[in-house]
């Protein structure tokens, strides 16, 4: 059986807080017909502050898509290595046990992606599969988890590295102006993960089952306009309400696997959002408090797309209160609209280790 | 055991002959110091002919990575479904029968995927896992048969279809000047392709083993710089040599299965150009005619990218001579330098379809 082990989550140094957000956006969009909405909507996020890889007045500016990408390049290889080498650390392996890595960043792009780097720079073997992802966006952690799941189920012997760089500050377009691009100002942060899905061995969340799910004809709900200026986000306003349509995969999973999913022992859901936790854990029938980890991950690091799930596993193994067995769902969601949704059961002791 | 199917190849209807690229090389480059060497280069290809998407003077014409792209998402909806029920229907399944669509291409991007797109207009379920993989390039027809491989080795009732979408002709960049640069103009081409892995039943390549291999410190051999006028490709000298340090990685997945990479009775190559083809015979010690699937898929479309080995693997089934049990290596080469690469035997005929 697979375990996602131990992440690592690294934000970066430059902090922006709510305030300062909500002064920026009354600054920058002063003349604005829909500013007021914009600022109650920012604020309604419950985000207190972000990180970002660099300072405000440099992240304020648009310097051209070729410079944001080589900034993005540069700042994912000085920032990734460590998370990796911890996330491996806590999982008891080396660079040289890993299989597989899945590399998760809809926030910059590169060909080769950044896998093929971090096999030269950081010992990994030279047949080491690589798995890079930049279209699933903030579904593609979710989607990591379960793709490492599926590769260890094939080789019970293997090791999948899943590493979530998204530097969300990158994607800023001054020139966006709907409200739901002023919200997505004031929503999206910094953050790079690591964590290790180990065949054998391992403590934490021994992976059971996962599954995908669509929303039909929602493709275009969230999603990229690929310009001259690089990715601008597009976020309809229609997205907060997903969770309904969206809430009975999460129920058809753990039904089929004979749990119930409104009587799970964790919960760890990607925090697009304040109304996306309040929606989910309505419609599943479960407390607020399920989604503690998430909940904290949006109000100190604000949405990390793809990261948001392995920091609020993260949570879960800092608060050190999962008791063994205890049963448990993970579930990202992104564009598409897309669930990645995967269901385990935690393992906090091992004979072998 | 996973078997993939007979794929489907479609290529446009615009053609380019190896004269009409020579003419045009002449006439836009005349200045160029190295023109000689590109002309040269070009006509070592052997490329006969080309099929593009647009007719050669909007080809040629770069109306902004905006307008590209878009082309890239328009054209990719007008063909790809047509390929894909040829596939479907090849393996004998329906769109609800596919649990996984795999969708490489490094021609274009878009988030969400045309994975999203093609579940919403095809009538796949809406539980299809979604595995978009844009970050490969040539590579990434390989890699999509691995990971099919790997997806129903984990789950053996399961069927992934595979979707290369490349239309390098989007890519093209008048102001790339390097003899690298005019040598891709004259070299890919356009092309869309399908097929479906079966976990269970199905004709044609049964998968036995994978491997994956990069070429330590040659990551940026083949890379794109991404600018604001999109993909730009870059391709070093050295790469056409790549084939000596290359070739050991598939001997040794050969004998890890005991088998000889020099006596098989089929090889599906990336046709990444001609002297490819030429060193990796030599080096594996196989005649060149093992390689002429590959090889009349450079003639007859150019490199076509990620498509190369689902076009050489058709036409191997389209020879029709292939013996019950035959053993055979598929494998795709791009950025890393990496190598996909998979062994399996020819299954021509089940008892229960």
């Amino acid at each position: 059986m697979a375990t996602l082990c131990r992440p690592t989550v690294s934000v970066p140094e430059h902090v922006i807080t709510m305030e300062e957000t909500l002064d920026l956006a009354r600054s920058v969009h002063a003349d604005h017909p829909q500013l007021d909405l914009a600022l109650r909507l920012i604020r309604n996020t419950g985000v207190a502050k972000r990180h970002i890889v660099q300072p405000i007045e440099e992240t304020l500016k648009h310097p051209g898509f070729e410079s944001r990408n080589a900034v993005y390049e540069a700042e994912a290889k000085a920032r990734v290595p460590a998370v990796v080498r911890q996330a491996l650390e806590d999982a008891q392996l080396r660079a040289k046990d890993i299989d597989m890595i899945i590399y998760v960043s809809c926030t910059g792009f590169m060909m080769p992606s950044l896998t093929a780097w971090m096999i030269n720079a950081m010992g990994f073997r030279t047949d080491t599969r690589q798995l890079p992802i930049a279209q699933l966006g903030c579904a593609a952690g979710g989607a990591a988890v379960n793709r490492a799941h599926d590769f260890c189920t094939a080789y019970p012997d293997a090791n999948a590295l899943i590493v979530s760089c998204e530097l969300c500050s990158l994607c800023y377009q001054p020139s966006d102006l709907e409200v739901g691009n002023l919200l997505s100002n004031g929503l999206f942060g910094d953050g790079i993960g690591a964590a290790v899905v180990r065949g054998r061995g391992g403590t934490g969340m021994t992976l059971h089952r996962n599954s995908s799910y669509i929303i039909p004809q929602t493709e275009d709900w969230i999603m990229y306009d690929v310009k001259s200026t690089g990715f601008h986000f597009k976020l309809d306003r229609r997205v907060p309400g997903t969770m309904e349509p969206l809430a009975p995969s999460l129920k058809e999973l753990a039904k089929a696997h004979g749990w119930d999913a409104a009587a799970l022992d964790f919960y760890i859901i990607h925090a697009g959002g304040p109304r996306i936790l309040d929606d989910l854990s309505k419609y599943l029938g479960v407390a607020p408090e399920a989604f503690r980890f998430s909940r904290a991950t949006l109000t100190e690091y604000g949405n990390i797309a793809s990261a948001v799930v392995l920091d609020a596993l993260r949570r879960l193994f800092d608060e050190n209160r999962t008791a063994d067995a205890a049963k448990g769902l993970l579930a990202g969601f992104g564009p598409g609209i897309t669930a990645e949704i995967s269901l385990g059961s935690w393992t906090s002791e091992r004979g072998t280790g």
